[in-house]
């Protein structure tokens, strides 16, 4: 079904709904836009202009035939038009569920509506809907036109057919499709970067660094293996040889200090299994050195390209440079 | 007096001693490295090996004047004929502490004797030492002869000058350092690292995705954008025009949603100011849009750079360059 879309309608013309528009069209999708504010159009066409670039560059074109962008202040016209709906209206469950309701009465029952909620329970957004198994969580990252993670999540009444639809549009939109087992407040990236977020408010507020110094510890390490490897992957490889399961023997000391204002989980047998087979199936069979040496080559050229844009990491590469050319005219 | 560091002596021949290793033997510096292992010399010397390449094309030469490396199992000999040490010892407290006391009784009392310790405090650390005012943590990353960070934080009775000293010395060879305002467990960065992977854990421990779900919602998403900025720009980017002092208007409803199982301090005026001005001094003064056209282009270029690699993010570049392609063709 999903080779039907031919119109998206988007509720809601914040950061997030400009971002989806300027996705979709570059797809050859034309977008409906539906916000009650009178500059909503204005707004997202800048928006899709600053995006244009990047999105072009991207996908490795000159350019596209772009889709055609409407717009309306009228909720039910949009989801009358609309063959796939992503809401992305301001973060309140109530605005939200009311929203959900709005736009299920006037949709075709077959077209999927999706939610960019960062957190909200799929189970409440579909509560209020006379067709909840169409109801989804299609959660995006800022730049939407860019980044290419959609989280996808079903509630209690959602149809597995829907989420397998919703996968194949959102690829064919250039995307990685997520899909959670299982519904949580947050989902899986959001719990992540909120932790990440609320641990360096706890640092700020305990007075240890300045925002900068906060953001340069990540910027000038962390920050550059999470582009490339997860946390596990990353743990895997400090494992050495044995991975994981080396790893989380000598990792076991470490579990009840205090780094951070989080406590571990209570250490069980099947999230020991969960770690360790995980990372295993993740690393392919291959040893962890082939890992590191994928690692290095691709850590190597970031920072190289960073020193080409001149932020971060780069520019102790360049500064170095300079040293090192000081050092030679000696 | 850092000029005239010609010596390093290293405590621990693990993953992050030999990378340290790597790092200053590339920089022309001799190393002697202590390890009561009597595999530790040609482990060292492998790990040197492999990280040879990557560090060469970092500094963008074809070769460079190698320091010479040396071995013993004598942690006194190693500390006589050190001009800088640094410790690379397994993460146990009490080990660490007799460790400091030994090279502090061998080494001249102007040499700098630094951990690589990921969390314990400084004033712990140099407790039992007769000259503590030249004892530092000195935190680095792995892999360690790549990655530019490192922390440094001092104890209750480090100087200041051994403080400038070793910022002197580990710009020298090429990293970037960050100072902590005071001392603190798992400093800035492993609080961070630590708070995620903790996260990672409970949804992990949750069942709501696979280690490899995880890793992916971080990799095609988050994680490049930390690559680039920190937790703190990205959301000064995320409020708009008015970055973080228009973002805490809006995120305050999300503070107390349980979007992790870590909690957010208690908000006060001091934390507030902290946060507003402290991104608004990172934005040196240049609208939010600049900051944006900057992250997008380097996003396009890393995602592009990830391609090359055929990794995560660059996959699924390639994937719809393909889709493309088979489009053109119909």
């Amino acid at each position: 079904m999903s080779d039907k879309i031919k119109t998206v309608g988007i509720a809601g013309a914040g950061l997030i709904g400009a971002g989806w528009a300027a996705r979709f069209l570059a797809r050859g999708l034309d977008v409906i836009c539906y916000d009650p504010a009178p500059d909503a159009g204005p707004r997202v066409k800048a928006a899709v202009k600053v995006a244009w670039p990047s999105v072009l560059k991207l996908m490795g074109v000159k350019k596209v035939k772009k889709g055609k962008l409407n717009f309306t202040d009228d909720v039910e016209k949009m989801a009358r038009k609309a063959d796939f709906v992503q809401e992305a209206a301001p973060e309140r469950e109530n605005l939200k569920i009311k929203l959900f309701a709005a736009i299920d009465k006037a949709a075709r029952p077959d077209v999927i509506i999706a939610s960019s909620s960062s957190g909200f329970l799929p189970s409440r957004l579909q509560s209020k809907c006379a067709h909840p198994e169409r109801v989804i969580v299609g959660h995006p990252f800022n730049p939407v036109y860019l980044l290419p993670l959609v989280e996808t999540v079903g509630g209690e009444k959602t149809s597995a057919e829907a989420l397998d639809r919703a996968r194949k549009f959102y690829e064919s939109v250039g995307m990685k499709v997520l899909r959670l087992k299982k519904e949580i407040d947050g989902y899986i990236c959001d719990r992540l970067q909120e932790a990440l977020w609320r641990e360096a408010l706890h640092i700020l507020d305990k007075d240890i660094g300045t925002t900068e110094d906060i953001d340069d510890s990540i910027v000038y390490s962390a920050g550059m293996r999470w582009a490339i490897m997860g946390s596990f992957m990353t743990y895997h490889l400090a494992g050495g040889p044995g991975g994981m399961r080396h790893f989380i023997s000598q990792f076991d000391p470490t579990l009840e200090l205090p780094w951070t204002d989080l406590k571990f989980p209570k250490w069980n047998k099947a999230l020991e299994t969960r770690l360790v087979e995980g990372c295993e199936a993740q690393g392919e069979g291959k040893p962890v050195a082939e890992w590191e040496a994928k690692r290095n080559d691709v850590l190597v050229d970031m920072m190289l390209l960073f020193e080409k844009h001149n932020i971060a990491s780069g520019s102790v590469v360049k500064r170095e440079r300079k040293l090192l050319k000081k050092k030679a005219k000696r």
